[in-house]
């Protein structure tokens, strides 16, 4: 205004510059949002985003490294679900109310208390001639992407929110993820009918190089959700793909897209903190990508934010004032992995720590041991494998100082992160309706 | 810019009244903030911000009631210490920190890792010509106004930093809390110190409706911390001691206070959801009171954070997607006081259910009878409370399905509230030495 104030100052030559200078801000700040890129780190609560930065960080330099998160947040989002189901929500009515701005009970998919169907921003975006995508790591019916895309009473329905992606009419042009289980039954075939729709269809990611612009796409990398981050051919999976997303998308109407980390939740779950953080340095990796994408394309807005946290995650456990990173970061597979190797085969203690990349005592090999040989012919293999995987959890947990307090969900507020236009509509505190609602606004 | 935009292409007489406006507005926002208001809540991670939402929740609305601390929200802060101390800080290192911009060793009472004092925002204000003041609920020489006030090597050392307040030539106009367990010993009456320069002391709540504005003052209410919020004879002591301090410190040249709701961290080193709730709602009222002061004093900025989140509090346990803070909202009397009850004297099921608000499982019972049965021979009296207050508190959790990780700290990023002149300062992502460093410019 200062700046204005001077030019306005001088003569009516100065007056008319001072007009035209202000005519391009006004008509650049009215210039609508054309592309809304809206993430979901399914469990992501703040304890996830603040343990990130310390596993991020570079012991060599004395200063810890600023995240991509850090450089992004801008408040906090409450999550409680519709009243009947309590303070706590699952990922089914938290997405919901990302997806449409009203509050359901927990297992909703995009339905109201009523079970009446609400109309999505996905959908909306649709409506209104932009393109829409859904990019996640989890099965592509999973409860997130598919309170996006669809609505059904029941997230547990699998089959029938897939097969109703086609059968309510498609309303994506890209959709990677997991999900050939669901999508290639013995009842019905539906990538033959996306392939009959014009969809291409790809089923590794060598092939996402190779694509046709023109064309929508259709990737489904796996029979459920994709490997771990830590077990799977391209570590960077959801960046990469995020990455060939957006090209795919690109139009001159804009477009919407869903992308979600989906596999935060499941490491929460499990409390298995080595997996939560490379799913988070995926999700990472992902938002430094589109950090050049936005710059690139101004028009384009992102925003971050979780359903929920998982797992009660905390960065301190047993009276101790430390959490240490150090102790999981160099493994270069998951703990799921180890469990399945020493489920089906006879271990040395090098073994394992070598994989581990730190020996367990001999009370805890022993505690590995009389699971396997306790309780061999009584369970299943994939129980067996289970035990053992909840069990080094817990001594990678206890080693890092890594507190868990559930298998499930907790009721604590979550981060949001936005950068790119508009970015400043989700700051402070706000609620996950509200996110909805912002983005039915900037469309 | 658009206003003055269309008054400048009128006449050069609305050209003089744009001038005119804009130099207001000018001054106005060139104004200095006069008086700042710091808050430390202990240990309230963003957990304790959560969970305050849903306690402080009217159960006969079908919405959930906004909080005070929803309404400012701004941000979240990183609390780590100097890296000698890894990623986890304790309260000596954090109010180090938030008060002089520095990262310091846990421990550390505003000294440098080299042990060198360090120049606090408190220390700063007074030598600008500022009243000071300190209000917490903690004892007045505990880790938080300690490193505000003073510098020492050790938080532990409670008597050299009372001692520190008068030698070291008092820089404060009004100090309220617990301490008189330090200020009157056998070897030194600081107290009596105080007094012989100009200061006037109270030591009940009473008293302080009737004080001299005129003089400074101290008032230590209790031998070390105040009595829990629950117990206390004013349950709302840090918002009526707050009240006091605006009052007694207006002047002409503004003012720098700190107010502490020390016994959050307390609470979540017990983990005991009752009290920690309790506290929360007492600093809740703080901030409705402080609200209003800010509209009535405009040039005043009040900002909030916390140290550290304490104890690992997750709202969710046990795989169940649940939080009820309804099983302890209407306890009239700490779970701490519940114990010494028990420890004391015999006492029936019935008792124990209306002091609890809930009754126990005849199992919970046993397991209470036997803590005293069984140890009641060997062990101190302190000793014995000390157990039952622990067992009650897990019966407490367990029914409200409280998580807890630890009795110690955790590394998680904690929450941001600021409101008044300058609050946008405090915005987004922030480092507790970053919280100092504004303060200092702002002064």
């Amino acid at each position: 205004m200062k700046k204005l104030l001077s030019l306005c100052l001088c003569t009516s030559l100065s007056l008319s510059f001072a007009l035209q200078a202000d005519e391009k801000l006004m008509t650049a700040s009215k210039k609508p949002i054309k592309n809304v890129i809206m993430i979901v780190g399914d469990g992501m609560g703040p304890a996830f985003t603040t343990a990130y930065r310390y596993y991020n960080d570079d012991p060599n330099t004395p200063e810890i490294e600023e995240t991509v998160f850090d450089r992004h947040l801008v408040g906090l989002n409450s999550t409680y679900p519709a009243p009947i189901s309590g303070y706590v929500t699952d990922s089914a009515a938290g997405a919901t109310a990302l997806a449409t701005g009203i509050k359901s009970y927990n297992g909703a998919i995009s339905v109201d208390v009523d079970k009446k169907p609400l109309k999505t921003v996905l959908q909306h975006a649709k409506t209104l001639g932009k393109k829409t995508g859904v990019v996640v790591t989890s099965q592509v019916n999973h409860a997130t992407p598919a309170s996006y895309i669809t609505h059904n009473e029941s997230r547990r329905n699998y089959d029938a929110i897939a097969d109703s992606y086609i059968d309510n009419g498609i309303n994506i042009d890209l959709l990677l993820g997991g999900g050939t289980k669901y999508f290639i039954r013995e009842d019905r075939n539906l990538v033959e009918e996306f392939k009959e729709k014009g969809f291409q269809y790809v089923d590794n990611y060598e092939q996402l190089t190779s694509i046709k612009k023109e064309e929508p796409l259709l990737g489904l990398f796996a029979p459920v959700g994709l490997p771990w981050s830590l077990d799977d051919s391209n570590k960077h999976r959801l960046s990469e793909m995020t990455k060939i997303a957006t090209e795919q998308l690109e139009n001159k109407n804009g477009y919407f897209m869903l992308i979600e980390a989906s596999q935060v939740d499941w490491a929460g779950h499990s409390n298995d903190i080595a997996s939560a953080m490379a799913e988070m340095d995926d999700l990472a990796k992902t938002l430094i990508y589109l950090e050049q994408y936005v710059e690139q394309n101004p028009d384009t807005l992102v925003v971050l934010t979780a359903d929920h946290s998982t797992g009660g995650l905390t960065l301190g456990s047993d009276g101790e004032y430390k959490w240490q990173p150090s102790v999981f970061k160099g493994m270069t597979q998951s703990i799921s992995a180890i469990a399945q190797f020493i489920a089906e085969k006879e271990f040395t203690a090098e073994q394992l720590a070598t994989m581990l990349t730190f020996a367990l005592t001999d009370e805890q090999l022993s505690q590995l041991h009389s699971i396997k040989q306790d309780e061999s012919e009584k369970i299943t293999k994939p129980q067996l494998t289970r035990q053992l995987y909840k069990k080094l959890n817990q001594f990678v947990s206890a080693k890092s100082f890594t507190g868990w307090t559930t298998g499930g969900h907790t009721g604590i507020d979550v981060p949001v992160f936005a950068f790119g236009k508009g970015f400043e509509k989700f700051q402070n505190k706000t609620d996950n309706t509200d996110i909805a609602k912002i983005i039915f606004t900037i469309l």
